[in-house]
This record gives C-alpha cells, structure tokens and sequence, in this order.
C-alpha cells in the first residue's frame, strides 16, 4: 500500500444515488454489470430522501401514492441483490479519459476509480445546504455526535437534547414540528432573523398551534458567535430586536440544525466537455448517451426532444442507458431482452428461486 | 333513441388495457383529457391479468416484486380517481377520420366514440384464446352463468363443480393446479389429447403429485361430441385410446375451461393505415405520434430505435403521450411540468388533501 489510495477498477460509475441512480445499478445488474455509486449526501435517495421525504409522491407507477423516503427504500430492496458498493458525502471532482480508453474518477474524498463506463444519474447537481455565516461552527459539524446538522437526521438521536432549528422556510418548520410532535427533545427552538415565515398557509398554521401548546420556542434572532465548554458547543450568543448594539443573548444548545435552504450545484459536471444545453446534458434518446463514448446522462441532468423531469421517465433512460453500458462492458456478448419473470438467468442474479 | 347506439363523445380512446393502457389513463387524467377505456379481453390487465396474474415481476422500478394481478390491480388503485369508463370483451374494429379532423371508432359489439385523440395501446394485439373444434359448444360460451369459458375464472365460481380443464401446456396445468389447490370443485378433470404435457419441469412434477393424490383425474382423449339435458351441456363425449372407432366415452362436466394457447391478433390496428415496420407501429421519441396526426402509439405495440419491450418503457412512453395529447386537446392551454408531490391542482384532480 502507498501513501495514494488505491484505484478501483470497475464496469461502470454512477453518479448520483437519487432514485433514478438507484434503479440504473438495478439495470447495470440485470445486464451483469458491476457498478459502483456515488452521491454528494450523506444518504441514497437524493431529493426524495432529502427534500421529499416524508412528502406524498402520486405518479410512481404501480404505486398509487408514497413518500419520498418510501420510494427510496422500496428501490435500495430492489438494488440489495446486486451488493452495489455505495460511496457518500463525496462528489466526483474530476473525470478523466485515459490511455486505454477507460474514464478515471476522482472524488472530493481522494478516491479514484476507472471504468469503461460512466453514467450521470446528478439531477440538478449535488445539493448544498446554504451554510450559516459563523465559521467558529465548522469544527462542530464533525465527529461522532456533530452537534451542528445540515442533513435530516432521525429524531431519535435528538432524545433528550435541547435542539435549535434555523431558518423561516418550509424545511426549517417542518423540522422543528416533526421533532415537536415527536416530544423526546429537552427543547425545540425555531430561530429565525426575522418574525416573518415563507411557508405553506396549514404549516404555518400548525406552527402557530405549536407555539402555543408551547412545544415549539420561537426566537427571533441573529447567531453572532458561541460559546463552548471547551469541547463542545454549549450556546449560541444571539442578537435579538431587544438586545442593543453588541449586546448578545446565550441561547443553550445541544445540537444545531440550520435548514436554510439547499443550493442544488451541477460543480464539476460541467466542466467535463459534455455538450450541453441550458446547463443540461444533451443525450440522444437510444441510448441516453452524451457527445463522450462511454458517458451517459439520465434523469433530470439531461435534456432531448420532449424531456419531462420526472422520476418515472427516468426509470426508463436509466434501462435504455444500461442496455447501451452493456455493448460498451460485454461487447461480445450478443443483446438479448430477457423477462425477470421468465429468464433462468436473472433470477440467478437476482437471488430469487424459479417462478413456479 | 334509435336503433343505432348513441356516439360517445370523448377526448381520447384508449385501445388496450394492459399495464401500459392503464397508466396511460391515469397521466391523461393528469393532464385533464377525459378518457375512456377499450380491451378485448373480459377484464383489465392486458397479458398482465390473462398470462402473469400469479407470476412475479421483478424489474417494476420501486416494486421489488410483485405479480401480474398485483401491478393491475395497484394501477386500477392509482386510475381509480379519474373514474375511467371502461369497455372490456370487444375490440376496435375500424377507426375513421371525421370531416371535422376527429377520429371516430366502431368496436366489435358496435359501441362507437369521437375523439380527437386515440392512443393504441394493444401490445402484441388483442390476445384471442385459441377455440375448440366443436361448434356446438359456441352457445355455452355466453348467459349468466357460461359453461365453457375461455378466460381466467375465479375458482370461488367454481364450487362444487364438475370442472374439465383442456390443454397440455403451462397455462392448462397452472389453471388444474390452482384449482385442485383450492379444493372446492366436485371433481377437476385434466383432459389432453396426448399423455405428454409440454411445461416447466416443477409444474409437470406438481401435476404427478397431485394426479397421484387424486386431485386431479387426468383423462386422454379428444372430445368429439357433446350431450345436454336439453339446456345445459352435461358431458363429453371423448375417442380416447381405448375407445374403438366411432365409440365414444362420456365424461361429465358442468364447466369446460379450455386453455388451448392464446393467439394474439393485432387484428384491425394493422389496416389503419398507419407507418409500420415488422408488425409494430413507427412513432417518435418526443410524442409517441404514429404518422397520422392525434393517434399515437405506447408499449409493445409500438417501435423507434432502442425500443425494448418492457412495461417500464411504456409508463414512459405513456407520460410523453399524455403531454403530446394535450397539446391536441387543450392547443389554448399553456404546458407547465407539474408534480404531484407539490400541485394544488393535482392534488384536486388526484382528490388528494393537500400535503403537508
């Protein structure tokens, strides 16, 4: 072993693990395709885990209505037989083609990989929480218990701590009355620069019952530093309407959770040479391939003739991509389309017994 | 009223129930165009219903597994909204340009519709059950309560009868099987005209098993002829190996289900007049239009390079549709992407609660 990190050679990387990424190492599978994912967040289901999650989806085929997070687990049950290693919190930062034609990736963590296949299944680019303006918070973001959150987190792991919400959004309410109605936090505080929210007319008003039941503190105030016992954050020092110039109120916090909006950023994809087309990647509709051999784009990230952004049309630019990975990966082997219900051969793969 | 049925005026016909034609529904009941439904089988589901109802499925995105009746029965679910008509056991027998530019459609019972938009959603074609050689059994096919049926029954309609199942392959054994399985027949009778069946090896070994445990009486012969009390058919009459010529054996029955094969037809569709290329009909990737203006094509039944017969490809193929349709149907509306995660107006539509 040397100091560099290893590369590992694969069939295939898919770029982003939302739902379209999951069903495409689904296909990748099917066509004895071995793949590796990769995403941005710290969880698989991109804006469906992230945005959606506990949100109604009603236009997912077969499935009359679902959550965001219920679509994203019914999708990783699917993708389980195929082992598929799966790579978090890390972004592909550089793509390179190599001598022998295979592509070369590199994420923000240092890993490397290289296939003859690379599929990007980004939607609207990674998502980027907007960070809160107080550098000092930074060191509190990691470890083993951070105590500064930017992603959802289950609210089991907030029993008994007192909790600040930040933001006046959607996300931000929805967060301090999921934890509110969940009762096992010592405190749920909303923190807000302002008294004024922007958010769906029942949320605001369930906010308001919230509030009152007293199982919500609003305060409204700007973080303007903290303090520590050293270790660990203990308060965040506020400038509020009341306090005067340089004045600060200590607000005690166990863990913070800034919900301030994500900024979705598309970042190194765009700089890859793809041919695009208002920040999209154009693709043909035969094999959903981009102007470089090798390269697909499917979901929302690409754009053809008629393109809906929509998961299920995903679904199926991620089938159609991973029969065209299939000439790329086993170029001798002649196509055939196979039925899961039927062929011997997939149920192999997929670990289930013949169908009787 | 006079002899003639009235026309149905509509915005869009749908040919074809299967899995495809059923989500086609439901994304023109997104797109507000009132539908209605026609199939040539006696029920929804299309191959689905009539070859898979109890076979599994694995490659439905965010349905790990599920059967052919599962997937109809959750798309029925997911339509249920939209209170699609729908008309089942005839089929589509001319469609014809009006004056005024819509399409107006006769079917085989002489239903007849106008609209501007047709969608052929007829997969491999109208699936016609392959018929026995005995004419005189035509006149027990129909009434309240059919003595030879053709289609799949629900063994509770079967209780204590005398029930002969005809055929030699998987769908003759599957349908004896299930039936002795359930238990409630007087008596099952698997009638072949050879001792060799042409099926899977668990389900020839499951039929030794179950003949060997009396559940099934297995019977060779031919029927040749038929005897009635007068109303209703009593017995076969069978030459069997052991008959001489012109001898007969009868063989009581009170309801015959022939599962000879099914032979499906694309019938009518193919003299429309449309662009075809080897039985399937030409559409393009942005609307799934066919080369005559407001008709289009979703599923099997259609082609365009990188075409693959899957039934995700046609929720696909489906939802571009809907959106090409409406450009027909409401030219003056402007078309926005609307989700039904989000949509006030969807949420109506879909008569959801708004989400929170």
């Amino acid at each position: 072993m040397t100091a560099r990190a290893r590369t590992t050679e694969t069939d295939a990387v898919v770029i982003g693990a939302g739902p379209v990424g999951l069903f495409q190492v689904f296909q990748l599978g099917l066509q004895e395709i071995r793949a590796e994912l990769v995403d941005a967040l710290p969880h698989p289901g991109g804006q469906c885990a992230e945005l959606y999650a506990s949100k109604p989806i009603y236009d997912i085929p077969g499935l009359p209505l679902c959550t965001g997070q219920e679509l994203t687990d019914r999708l990783l049950q699917q993708i389980a037989p195929f082992q598929t290693p799966m790579h978090l919190s890390q972004q592909i930062e550089s793509l390179e083609r190599e001598p022998d034609g295979r592509w070369r990736l590199t994420s923000s963590t240092g890993m490397t990989w290289r296939a003859p296949v690379v599929i990007i299944a980004a939607g609207v680019g990674a998502f980027v929480p907007r960070k809160l303006a107080l550098p000092e918070l930074a060191v509190f973001e990691t470890g083993e218990t951070p105590q500064v959150r930017y992603h959802h987190v289950d609210p089991s792991a907030l029993a008994n701590q007192q909790v600040v919400v930040m933001g006046g959004e959607d996300a931000a309410l929805e967060t301090a009355l999921s934890l509110a109605r969940n009762g096992r936090c010592a405190r749920v505080t909303l923190l807000h620069r302002v008294d004024r929210f922007k958010a769906d007319a029942p949320l605001l008003q369930a906010l308001e019952q919230t509030v009152q039941a007293g199982q919500i503190r609003l305060v409204v105030g700007q973080p303007v530093g903290l303090q520590t016992d050293g270790t660990r954050l203990t308060a965040l020092q506020l400038a509020t309407p009341d306090t005067s110039d340089g004045e600060t109120v200590a607000w005690p916090v166990d863990v913070l959770l800034p919900r301030l909006g994500l900024s979705p950023k598309l970042g190194p994809v765009a700089e890859w040479g793809l041919a695009m087309e208002r920040k999209q990647i154009v693709v043909d509709t035969e094999r959903f391939a981009t102007s470089e051999p090798g390269i697909f784009a499917v979901g929302d990230v690409n754009t053809y003739p008629g393109k809906r952004k929509l998961i299920l049309c995903g679904f199926h630019e991620a089938t159609l991509a991973a029969f065209a990975a299939a000439a790329v990966v086993h170029p001798q082997r002649r196509q055939l389309l196979q039925y899961t219900t039927t062929s011997p051969r997939l149920h192999e793969l997929l670990g289930v017994a013949p169908g009787l």
